[in-house]
């Protein structure tokens, strides 16, 4: 039986990655989308409490089953899972192709990276894609390449002790890429400014910008691979316990 | 001199719970309030890209400067750190008191600890609070003892390996609960359901409930010790790699 593969972003069902990212999924099984209605960037793990979600089945891809979602990405992967294919087994998630990097700490900011780790949670492989490339021209042909290989990896083989990968693709051809690289997710930071200014009725405001940092020497890690030309694969989780820190914290125990 | 602690939350600045912890910061140091001005409940770590942030102050807390900020838990954090208190260094920041639980998975939906985890990406030492009673007339006085004393033990002796706390509190009075408990995030999950239902024009919508399962039989597990009436205490990170999943993957790289 072909495996059941859902696909999700947080660009937007209308977004080019979602296109490119579904051509690949249709290649190895029967693929669902369910994406946001509207761009989710920056959403995180974002999910919608105080009001109701709707659905919608769009004709947007050839022959593909594909419904738009008013909420997050997390929200689309939850209805997929609890109501649209709640009695079906989905093998995989593929989730992107996000515009731009979702290496280091940005894991943590993207919607693309939150909708695979919520189908993670769930049991379900997953995997997050993003090139790095934030043209709505951009060239999805080397991430799709690169995208194939992975998503046959992952059904052939399985994983063992992880649920999730995230996986970044440099801008660039199939030529100038050199292969694929397993990392660690790097240390890095966002430096923050705010371009300040004022509005047409002359009320201040203040617009999020920043610059990454890469913080990280290690020879594993995403961002350093990625400037030197790989997709790297980053095994990814789900739990943030320092477990050193268990030990050195005892004095706070009454 | 007195230590700059910056108080923020998640269910906006008129709740409940954040003027209890503005009370025990006050305790220990020169306060400053940033959070939003509307409840951001399950924002995760969302950011604001597409659109002006608005700050304004704010007079809610007698004596305490204080602003309300038209974005997210984490882009308080953000205008905290890199606009309001730009040439000053925060000693501590502490988001909360959150009602509901931040326990197990809940860490990563939550904006309250998204809100102290960026604080903690910024180099901030930062706690996050939550008490186990979605109450607004919960009572605080249990959750206010304890956070006085982690406050204390956080400013008087530092983090090492880590700095951010995820800290859970349970219902009931001082008496009821037994002592503080550094431990695990511990592994649980959401069963969802959808609630259905058609609106006044006839559409079709999906209201997202669930039921939390424990799933972990680490007695270091938050989940657990919050049931045996603990105050729990997760040194956190921002580190997600599942590291042995690393050489596992190997075959997939080309």
């Amino acid at each position: 039986m072909k495996p059941l593969i859902l696909v999700t972003n947080d660009d937007g069902i209308v977004a080019p990655g979602i296109r490119n990212l579904v051509e690949v999924a249709a290649k190895f099984g029967e693929v669902v989308v369910v994406a946001p209605d509207k761009p989710q960037s920056g959403q995180g793990h974002a999910i919608t409490l105080n009001q109701p979600l709707r659905l919608r089945q769009v004709d947007v891809f050839e022959g593909i089953e594909a419904y738009e979602c008013s909420g997050t990405p997390v929200d689309c992967v939850k209805l997929a899972k609890n109501v649209l294919l709640k009695n079906r087994n989905i093998d995989l998630c593929v989730s992107g192709i996000n515009h731009g990097s979702n290496a280091s700490i940005n894991i943590i900011y993207s919607g693309t990276m939150s909708a695979a780790m919520e189908a993670s949670l769930e049991g379900i492989n997953s995997i997050g894609f993003s090139l790095l490339d934030f043209s709505f021209q951009a060239d999805f042909t080397a991430a799709k390449h690169f995208a194939q290989i992975l998503v046959r990896g992952v059904l052939e083989r399985g994983m063992i002790s992880c649920k999730l990968l995230n996986v970044n693709i440099p801008k660039g051809e199939i030529k100038d890429i050199k292969g694929i690289r397993v990392c660690k997710q790097g240390e890095g930071n966002w430096v923050e400014e705010f371009q300040e200014g004022s509005d047409p009725r002359g009320e201040k405001y203040y617009w999020l910008t920043g610059k990454f940092v890469i913080m990280d020497e290690n020879p594993l890690a995403d961002i350093r691979n990625l400037e030197e030309k790989y997709v790297t694969v980053v095994p990814s989780g789900h739990d943030l316990t320092i477990y050193p820190a268990i030990e050195e914290l005892k004095h706070l125990e009454v």
